[in-house]
């Protein structure tokens, strides 16, 4: 095969796919910092997190060792519905570049949520149906987590509550549309169904909602009602080890074609992508078996590692979710209305956080105009619409490549396709009418919400 | 292959892909009858249709008796970009409906134009560029075939010019902004930039447009102005030809697992997607080879081949266009506004009119809710989100599927999952809000429309 023409994608085999997850912090010397209680700031124990998330999840989440996590029969079988994804071989874009660059992604839209997040929602949700439980509540901002977790909870024949953002629920009735196809109520948050929804909406009347209140409003109706759990779509290990699956998958993919990355990209909000992308080739690199180039890609509205400080804070605005050290802007931290929902997000995953502060991760920004740019340029070549997520790699990914132009390095480079545009037609409809909003915050703003950051000893 | 269990998804190799498409009326003892000039009432000959057409497609209009066209290499690689197109195994529908049969699709959801339709988009604008044009105009309703010429065209560096009916254009303006993130101008239909729009609009102002009137003012551009040319995205010969290339597949596909379908399923709006699909197959059963059963679904409210005559008649409403011999219900008749767009057709192929005219294929009909009700059940179970003209398919798929758990038969069905509903939402709003409306014409309003058709001797 390797002296072959590469094929424009690279698919496994069903027997090929991964049978079990990998667990990037095994093979890291220095493990990522462990929840705090927020009372005691003490470790959270299992016992703790018990009455929030599945037990088994929670297992997952505080094993900093075991290497490897067997993927269940039914998960599998799930996954064959949707995957292997794609390795695909940009080579329309490489010739419309010019580079001698190779550029390869790994695709994750082409299942309908639209995003590589129904990897780790079908895990949660089996997880949950095996402990019995009746039901899951969740947060959903852009939509593609609560489609997810609606899909695999319509498989499973669970039941799904899904708080939607307000302003998200009132401006994409579409993304809506498909999670109440798949059988899920979904609430527009804050509401008046819940005691902290109440207590928000008599504070701010008429209040659009945020991320952090609607995971409160989630956790609420999970601990409060019998039989439910709290479920959630990224920075969590859990989630990271789940998404391990697209790293998996494109490094049996690259090994089946004889090729090696020389640099992998991905896109960060949360992480769950991006952790799950550089997964086995970071491990390689912790074990010191091959070397590679990582680069994380964020909004320059919305810094966490490029201008964020690496600190104890809290994972939710609401501040009802153990604390966690990550690279963060502060919790109270309110990105600019960027269209890239999925990265808006002031802290980051743990994991990747550690990884980042070891040096062994790069980082850099890129605005809302010039990621919309790579993705026309990316649509129009490679007949993929990307998310706005998805296409801030794309223009980082870009960049290397005309760089390999001007100095004639064939380097091969990978990134992380998350997923298609679908729902963001509004964003791409801004672009096409040339109103971008590229606010960066600036230094003052960014120091205003450092100084709130949780003292911890 | 044969003895292991089938995997959820077979793909050709790109080795594996076809290298021709399948002319199926090179098989047809009586063929398709001649497209006629609507003055003279003669064969249209090919230096008629030259201000309208591409050369090198004329040919392929024509051409009754050859049996394959080798696909030119620039359209080879463009389909190695989407296609293979999955065929997939139904395991979690078959387990779901409790059957003995065992359920495939053909999926070609998977590219951003969310339809089978860029099949033959690439390869009209791509004879378009070869024969030295500027541009090529269209017209578009539900809007996936605009989509689809609109990506092509950008791939190929081809202007393109889209009349989207007026309706469609307000109320799809995300269809609208794909169309323009791939470099086309929309414009909605009737216009002031054309003679017949300026017309129109003067005698029904306010009128809505009509996919007729859209196709009358793209004809319009086209012929008026020098270096463009005409396309269009079903009902010609030309664009079976170019989906014959998903049943070519298909078979390649059942090949090499060794099975051989009992049952074909297609939905039938012009016979794009159904004419392609049963290509090969239905070759093998002109020529004695195999037997298989055809079966068209057909919306309802619009009821071609079930409800209409096979006669000569307009191909649009504006009668521009040459007349087709075709199972019709008159160029006047107005589907009332049911969902699935790409359905909403009073004609039919002439190629699938004259093989349903032979009895060698059924076809049937279904209500807008009961199709709904299928692609619920369906998005459930296999995780996508299927267009409202594809469900059609689903529908009569379950229902055969279900026959076979009253008579213990375990026919193996092949349906075609022709697209995503991802721009359809509006619809399923409509479906779990239990609004859909099932309209079906009355006898005296079909002929009402009958009457008026053209004469001919």
């Amino acid at each position: 095969m390797a002296n072959e023409k590469i094929p424009y994608k690279v698919y496994l085999e069903e027997n090929e796919m991964p049978k079990a997850w990998y667990n990037l912090r095994a093979d890291m010397k220095k493990k990522p910092a462990p929840f705090l209680n927020p009372g005691t700031h003490e470790p959270m124990k299992a016992e703790e997190l018990a009455p929030v998330f599945c037990d088994e999840l929670i297992k997952q989440e505080l094993d900093n060792d075991t290497a490897y996590f067997e993927i269940p029969d039914e998960i599998k079988e799930f996954y064959k519905m949707y995957r292997p994804s794609p390795l695909v071989r940009a080579y329309c874009l490489e010739k419309k570049l010019g580079t001698p660059a190779k550029i390869y992604y790994k695709f994750e839209g082409n299942n309908t949520s639209g995003s590589h997040k129904l990897n780790s929602a079908i895990a949660q949700a089996y997880y949950a149906k095996k402990q019995g439980l009746k039901g899951v509540t969740t947060e959903t901002g852009a939509g593609q987590w609560g489609t997810a977790l609606s899909m695999a909870c319509a498989y499973l024949g669970l039941d799904c509550k899904v708080f939607m953002v307000k302003v998200s629920y009132e401006q994409k009735p579409f993304r809506r549309e498909v999670m109440r196809t798949y059988g899920a109520s979904v609430t527009p948050s804050p509401s008046e169904t819940t005691e902290i929804g109440k207590k928000i909406l008599a504070e701010h009347p008429g209040t659009n909602g945020s991320l952090g209140c609607a995971i409160s409003e989630a956790v609420e109706v999970a601990v409060s009602t019998p039989g439910y759990r709290y479920v959630l779509g990224s920075v969590l290990n859990q989630v990271l080890l789940h998404q391990s699956v697209i790293g998996l998958e494109a490094k049996a993919a690259f090994d089946k074609i004889g090729v090696k990355p020389d640099m992998i990209i991905g896109c960060a909000g949360g992480g769950s992508n991006l952790g799950g992308l550089i997964a086995p080739f970071m491990g390689e690199k912790l074990r010191g078996e091959n070397d590679y180039e990582f680069i994380a890609v964020e909004p320059a509205s919305c810094p966490s590692f490029t201008r964020g400080v690496y600190a104890y804070d809290f994972a939710d605005t609401g501040m009802v979710c153990p604390l966690a050290k990550m690279y963060t802007l502060g919790s109270d931290f309110i990105p600019s209305p960027n269209h890239a929902g999925g990265l808006r997000y002031h802290g980051m995953s743990p994991i990747l956080s550690e990884l980042y502060d070891q040096g062994l991760m790069k980082a850099t920004t890129a605005t809302q105009t010039e990621v919309f740019e790579a993705a026309e340029t990316f649509a129009r070549c490679e007949g993929i619409l990307p998310a706005p997520e998805s296409s801030h790699a794309i223009k980082v990914a870009i960049d290397e490549a005309l760089k390999c132009k001007e100095t004639g390095e064939e380097k091969t480079i990978l990134f992380g396709l998350t997923g298609t545009g679908y729902f963001d037609l509004y964003a791409y409809q801004n672009f096409n009418d040339g109103k971008m909003d590229d606010y960066i915050p600036t230094d003052e703003e960014l120091a205003k919400y450092r100084e709130k950051l949780p003292k911890i000893d």
